[in-house]
């Protein structure tokens, strides 16, 4: 009998970084506590089609809903495998978790914010070597990630934009503390090119270097990688095409973030040389209330969104489809009242 | 749409007693490090069908490779959910885990072998009462796990025997722990009855500890729950009868242990009142290596083996595509030099 238990493989990388608690970066930063809950919960919705440990289902304060459950939805339609790993997680998940080293990212303005860059890269190095599929699909949840990717391109040298889970991007909020932590770091933009290990550890956060660091080791046993979503997972592209891999790598993600005018998400990935793949899951076709705010700009992508769509499509799965479970998994698990009891 | 995500889910509980290191009472007591390799690779070989961080397939002096690979098998065929819960590993498992806070367990001849036993029996009950499951099948994993399992029915009073992954039982051996455990503990026989988590505490081990609280966990929320294994379940299922629980209970194993004359599986059975289903896999039809060290009364069941086979057999999928299968995992990771060369 033949086997082929390897196929697909989608990680879940979650963790955490200070910086989200910096005013107006993010719609977690609003509540201390979402900024811990947030990427375990994700894990567990992904994992369980449900928060387990954690209680409730994040919501942006406007009642976005965490593109986790898109994500799910479509998991529910394709049942692809998930490993979800920890990198830098506060709060302790139900979601069966593998362990890399990676703890909790402090802001980015400071000296040193990701100490455990170095093991936990090396770590997910190692197992994104020996993990067994044949093509890896790379997710990543952290309230707060587009300001330390955006961290990283600078210390690389890169000049790409980043996005925002909000509708109007902080850039300016984001450009100030990046300025800070190459200060702390006394560093100047591009000082770090081609010193990937160091970009993350000193300007950005454990997500970000546990990807990285999957990424180095799947290519190196030839699994194909695709980092799914928007312009943290660009940074991830940019940390490990600064450690010298120029084979190909691919990109999936929205169309809210690929249209986003305020990041340059598909001249940035030419420059790096990915394959990129937008998949525009048609939300304004739908008036159900979990679509309307990814309509208005918020979320935008996260917790593999793109990467599930584009599963979905290459699989012939029609977009219809994947909105209406969407729209089942939200119904099934948020009700009314949660929706106009957000913060 | 409909949502029902929650369906079959198999939960291998993976950990460790220094008991395992005495001599002659485990396969893998002749060499330490498998003490704490294997239940680390048994994670790994039923997540991911191969080794990861670990780097060989678990095999005894003998050649019998690790039931880990039929429940892999019969996992290759239906496709349950996994996940693996962290009770008390050394080794670093490549497996996603869910942690609760189970250390490694001592020797049951010491005074206190399981201190993090209460801990992890209320975190596991937590979780096992949240987890989303129609029904539960717990598996185990724990080298010298039968003499902490004779440890427990003892300090319960209950006056079960427990059967042996070596063809030759050492009986007189784990009697002699046990006694040295209950006399360490100032404990005679029956003195820990309607105490389980002191029971597990003094003589038993972390795994026990766990799989117990996620049994008790699970039927507080109406989840069915099968215990699959042998008479370490067994002790399992005492020590939540022991707390209280009088409803329905499953264990389910394999025609090696029931026919275990050493041990006394269906009457101690039939005394807590378990729904037992004995499944024979029918190894002695194969003339396979991997199949002919079972049929010699090795290994018998673990890594919930018997729970494998009887959702298979449930299922309507013959015993001889089990076996099919299980030559198939067994050929594909264990080549003939490494079962010549086994320790």
């Amino acid at each position: 009998m033949e086997r082929s238990p390897d196929g697909t493989r989608f990680v879940l990388v979650a963790g955490t970084t200070a910086t989200a608690e910096r005013d107006g970066i993010s719609a977690a930063g609003a509540d201390p506590d979402l900024m811990t809950t947030t990427p375990a919960a994700d894990a567990e919705l992904l994992t369980y089609g449900r928060p387990v440990r954690t209680e409730t289902v994040p919501l942006s304060p406007s009642g976005c809903p965490t593109p986790a459950l898109v994500t799910r939805a479509v998991r529910e339609v394709l049942g692809f495998d998930v490993a979800v790993v920890d990198g830098g997680l506060v709060e302790p998940t139900a979601a069966p978790t593998v362990t890399v080293g990676a703890g909790a990212g402090r802001d980015v303005a400071e000296q040193d914010p990701v100490p455990t860059a170095h093991g936990a890269f090396e770590a997910a190095r190692q197992f994104g070597r020996k993990l067994p599929a044949d093509e890896l699909w790379l997710a990543e949840t952290i309230p707060g990630g587009t300001t330390t990717a955006l961290g990283v391109l600078r210390a690389l040298g890169e000049d790409a934009m980043v996005s925002s889970s909000l509708p109007e991007n902080p850039v300016a909020q984001k450009e100030r503390a990046v300025e800070a932590g190459l200060e702390a770091s006394s560093l100047t933009p591009g000082d770090a090119a081609g010193q990937p290990k160091r970009a993350v550890r000193r300007m950005g956060d454990p997500v970000l270097a546990t990807v990285a660091g999957l990424t180095a080791g799947a290519v190196e046993s030839d699994t194909a990688v695709t980092l799914a979503g928007g312009t943290q997972q660009l940074a991830a592209a940019a940390l490990v095409r600064h450690g010298g891999y120029e084979g190909r790598l691919g990109l999936a993600t929205t169309a809210y973030v690929a249209d986003d005018p305020t990041a340059n998400l598909r001249e940035s990935a030419a420059e790096l040389d990915l394959d990129l793949t937008v998949t525009d899951p048609g939300f304004e076709q739908s008036d159900h209330v979990a679509m309307e705010r990814f309509v208005a700009g918020e979320a935008k992508e996260g917790v593999g969104m793109g990467g599930a769509l584009a599963l979905a499509d290459r699989a012939g799965v029609s977009m219809a489809d994947v909105r209406e479970q969407f729209a089942a998994v939200y119904d099934d698990l948020v009700d009314e009242a949660t929706v106009g009891g957000a913060p």
